[in-house]
């Protein structure tokens, strides 16, 4: 890896910083880009829009592999899906999207995640892994 | 079709009127929710995020079919792509977005175009088809 | 109004047509860019963000005029809104987002609406009016 | 500041590795919400709509302050706006948009900011400012 832009950062920052930085930016991007997206609870309509939605944020800077899934709160979803009427259908929310992206950034690794947090009712997005590649 | 919202129209509204207000809605969804999509100039990622956005759009009511591709203004784009650097993608925005939807309501059934027009300088939506079913 | 692009559709469109289709794109337009954007229930904050969203609707072609307001479910919101924690605010979504556009296409005059629909758990759009412009 | 959340956080992360985190998550959140908006080029248009959107990133958590600014490439834009056409009007994409945050996290205090990078062709988020708060 070799980062152009390092220079245009603080000269206080490290790269265990700039990696935090990156996956904050790149966990804002999945959850921003999905928001409003329509989605009907059918199990192929939810994994093409999250296969979608994967590989635009795979395109960003140092990300190493994304996982999207669309999960609706009530997992008793039917195989098949039979739509009722036209406007039974729903759209990408908070609710509903599990993101995980691994990235690398000089020496370190991070896996950060988006998931609904019920106790705070809140799409919370966390560091889940943190560690240094060995030279 | 049974359209179970027809009633919370105005009174005056005919369902060809609904069927080009319900055209127009659909082109503007999948403009907006794709605004702003990090996508990089190699055919399998131009393919799978335009399948994720016909995919979801599909979901809208009256929707028969959706055909969405990600052009690059300038064809001589290898086959083969290679990032020259962390930050060369790009992101999706008017000029690169096509997009045809098909629709049904009532007896009609429309075509519209989402296409970006170099003489407007502008993602120009239009309405390239219109026919009555017959019943 | 002159529409310099009106020779880009099927020949076989009319002007009310086109009007019906023009309304539809504004409201998706608008329900897209503001799915997702963060606010919190106090009025100043509600009403600065619903300002931003009319004056940016009102650039596209046709409008008239444009009212948005961001409602909370509850009305019994306090007159001042205090932050419990950080995490405590929210972001637009179909239940919030009540929306006004009128457009002027030819001769023909509407009024479209988006909002929520509790009977169809659904964010609806209608036209409320459609009215012929006298000559 | 009392962060409910920071218990989800990976027990190897530091408060400066989160407030990096967070710093990102705010300046994606901005540019993500903001792609694709309309927006015309008179002051009065650009200052509202940035508005809203400082508003709205405001709500988020451990923000202190937010700018946005609306640049047209080209400044030699006249005082007084007046729309050529219809159609003559843009949207926000990476170019236009200015953003700079402020935001606090345990004792570090940081500024990220988002502009449009000539030599990189891309709108780089970088941290221009990262210090410690005194006790």
């Amino acid at each position: 890896m070799d980062d152009i832009a390092r220079k245009f950062h603080s000269e206080y920052v490290t790269d265990r910083d700039i990696a935090f930085f990156e996956l904050g930016i790149k966990l804002a991007a999945l959850f921003h880009i999905s928001m409003g997206m329509p989605i009907q609870n059918d199990p192929d309509t939810l994994k093409i829009v999250a296969r979608g939605l994967e590989k635009s944020i795979s395109c960003q800077p140092f990300v190493k592999s994304v996982r999207v899934s669309l999960q609706y709160p009530h997992p008793e979803q039917p195989d098949q899906f039979t739509k009722r009427h036209e406007y039974d259908y729903s759209s990408i929310n908070g609710q509903l999207l599990v993101g995980e992206i691994e990235l690398e950034y000089g020496a370190w690794r991070l896996l950060g995640k988006v998931k609904w947090n019920d106790d705070l009712n809140y799409p919370l997005m966390t560091v889940e892994r943190c560690t240094k590649i060995e030279g």
